[in-house]
């Protein structure tokens, strides 16, 4: 375990003693393994003197006992004790803004009644003008049941809600997408969908997250069917384009073919089963998927959910059976999406030469990556402190710029392929190496190619005429 | 019907020949009664010079019959016609913004993952943490299923978005809050009330909108039971409050008592029936209300829906009945919230010596307000150009403030009371007049002390912590 900004503690000191020695209490902190990022002297009365000090640590453990430490130094009381990640989330990390000014009384009348009546008749005229003259037009929903969050399972909405407030966080910053959380107190398939048709007409979007497999298949399914705006679900098709985007790089960088590779997939699962669907649509012929049981094979597939048992009839035509471990000899690409620490450096060893090894387990990989590193030729993780991290947030923001503004009804596999070959594109072939096959995520090309790519796809598309001339104002009130 | 700045037109103009006068199109645009707000020059290569001229309309008919006369002008041709309340609309009204800065990888890590886990975790041990940690510490939703907008009607969700929008703008601007339009798409009560309730971990309070009734009152009041946040129908509570805070002014202006007074309703939907409630809670003992078929009673309530039925039999102490006309002889109050143009200056002067007439209707009040100047003492309306506007803006947005700081679990009916109280407090004795009952919508000590008095009214009132310590990080991911 590493000291992590993503954990960050502030002390504050209150020194009592002329004579305590600044030099100490930085050698006390740094003693542990904690990194300082910040020390200021708050107050200085002397001989009252108070010290803020930050600093990353490792865990809750680390930060207690730092704590103690700090105590126990003569001369020094702790006064608090405060968690950066915390102190980030007081009050919410999103909040609602006017995009109009309202200055004066005729400000009013045009954002609010009487003026605003005139465009209520006009949407309810026609309904599509909601694309155009309300949120509609540039505002998803990022919704969910709390059941599957990142990895820690079903911890309901109130508890999810940070994490959907951080996804609209990153759909502004990257794409300057609206987002809005929208957590649902139920799990029942049925309550979810008609919930979300319900809610949509002031949505040009909606991106499912964190929902649990397999109710998030029927859930997407029937609401891509229902509704008239897109519907995403990131788990599954956002870790499937970044995995693709990946992969062709990485195949560009061992001088393989998609047709031609041997791929083995860890976890079935949301995000398994779309990204094997993902790559097949990219040309892949032999991949194998692995449940908790071993391979899935058409040979049997009794008792299957029937999301399982189309991957398990589509797939794996040497009809391989048994161990993951067995199914990694002679691989040419493994990709993981299950659980932390199932595999070895000898599994990987095993693999054909060139190997491609994803281990995207989180916050755990599947094999420790520098383990793999030792016999594969490419090694990619979730995680920022490695090379080659796979990280969705390459794909949603700029997907769905694209889509709203393309303003088309529904995703396809064909926008998802070409969202992937935009994120790979990004990277000019003489900068690829085995270190650099997927872009960094500040890396700002990312959107902007992607929601080219996808405007690009839409055969159909058509440029929305966004300075409503006399046709906009037909109405009188 | 008059110019208004809720319609504003902008003629784009090509003027083609050298010697055309500006003047002219001046005279021509001002002759038609329309009120110019600007005149630019946008190009001027000679002979070629485009002209946009800004000016307030009357209505579409108006905007029209100016752009033919334009066009008719020698040597100009209108190259557009803007109107610029769509373009205020364009793209919607609001959007998301996120509070915390998003640099680099460190600010990821504790938006997003890793660090936000150890949040999440944190709420899920202890969900009230949510009120704190998350956007439920300032955010509520506005909730609408379109069945009774404005003046409109029925006109569903997509057309309903740009009033919910509006206020949105108006809860940011003028309190603080940040509230998020829900349109529902059904017009169910179950499944209205299912949805909220659903939705409602994200939210620290619930505002309903442009519910039609009875619908309206058992939303209202099944949502305020089974949530442990406070929910607000302003259609009704809103109306309400604004309402008393003028009614209390007006009759200080009067020299009469809430207790002695005749007050005649017209309306007993949402607005009227909340009105009356909220009247006699400050003591009001002399109510009768006015429905289609007359004055409600004790006498007659067979066939009514349970809510008029209530206001049947606790209002009209003296058995009143026959017409609204024929009511208001001799009474002290008339508060319309039916429709316009009911009643006429004559049957105003039926009432008592300094009668107090607020004629809501909108946008036609129920009696001509110049007509009801005649003979009333104090006349208000919800119309912006005439003084006296009762405004709901006055109310919710401050008392929304006050319940999300004082993060009170439900409203009560004092809460809704000393809102009106401070509203009218606003007010000082000495600058009270008949013209001047009623705060204007742009005063900002009404939000503030609409907040103040909320939160003084919670008993149980505690200051939430702002700063976590140690306690709020107490997790290890």
């Amino acid at each position: 375990m590493y000291v992590s900004p993503s954990y960050t503690a502030s002390y504050r000191l209150l020194v009592n003693e002329e004579k305590i020695r600044v030099a100490d209490v930085v050698a006390a902190i740094t003693g542990t393994g904690a990194g300082i990022k910040g020390l200021d002297i708050a107050e200085a009365e002397a001989p009252r003197i108070i010290i803020d000090v930050t600093c990353d640590v490792r865990d809750t453990e680390h930060r207690r006992s730092l704590a103690v430490l700090l105590e126990d130094l003569r001369g020094i009381t702790v006064k608090s004790v405060a968690d950066q990640t915390f102190l980030d989330h007081v009050g919410g990390k999103i909040e609602i803004t006017p995009r109009t000014p309202l200055r004066n009384r005729d400000d009013l009348s045009r954002v609010y009644t009487p003026g605003v009546a005139r465009v209520c008749r006009s949407i309810h005229d026609n309904p599509s003008k909601a694309h155009i003259l309300t949120m509609k037009a540039n505002t998803i929903a990022v919704v969910s049941d709390g059941t599957a969050v990142l990895g820690l399972g079903d911890i309901g909405p109130e508890a999810a809600l940070p994490v959907m407030e951080g996804k609209a966080v990153l759909f502004k910053h990257f794409g300057g997408v609206d987002a809005i959380p929208v957590v649902l107190d139920t799990k029942d398939t049925e309550e979810i969908i008609s919930i979300v048709k319900a809610i949509a007409p002031a949505y040009g979007g909606i991106n499912l997250e964190d929902i649990s497999a397999p109710r998030c298949f029927e859930i997407e399914e029937r609401l891509r069917k229902e509704l008239d705006i897109p519907v995403f679900h990131d788990d599954q098709h956002g870790t499937a384009i970044v995995v693709l985007a990946a992969l062709l790089n990485g195949l560009k960088v061992t001088g393989k073919k998609i047709e031609d590779v041997r791929i083995v997939v860890s976890g079935v699962g949301a995000a398994g089963s779309a990204i094997i669907k993902l790559l097949q649509a990219q040309g892949a012929q032999d991949i194998v998927g692995y449940g908790r049981d071993g391979a899935l094979s058409a040979d049997n597939t009794e008792g299957m959910h029937p999301s399982r048992k189309w991957l398990a009839e589509n797939t794996n035509p040497r009809r391989v059976k048994g161990s993951l471990q067995e199914g990694l000899k002679d691989a040419d690409v493994f990709i993981g999406v299950s659980q932390g620490n199932i595999l070895t450096g000898d599994d990987i060893a095993q693999m054909a030469p060139g190997a491609i090894v994803f281990a995207l387990a989180n916050p755990t990989p599947e094999v420790p990556p520098q383990d793999a590193a030792k016999t594969a030729k490419i090694v990619a993780t979730g995680r920022s402190d490695f090379p080659n991290q796979i990280n969705n947030v390459l794909a949603f923001p700029g997907l769905f710029r694209g889509l709203l503004d393309a303003r088309v009804p529904e995703i396809t596999t064909e926008v998802l392929r070409v969202a992937a070959e935009a994120i790979a594109g990004v990277i000019e072939p003489e900068e690829l190496s085995e270190n650099y096959i997927i872009p960094g995520v500040f890396d700002d090309r990312v959107a902007r190619a992607v929601s080219k790519a996808v405007r690009k796809s839409v055969a159909d598309f058509e440029q929305i005429e966004v300075v409503p001339q006399i046709d906009l104002g037909d109405h009188t009130v």
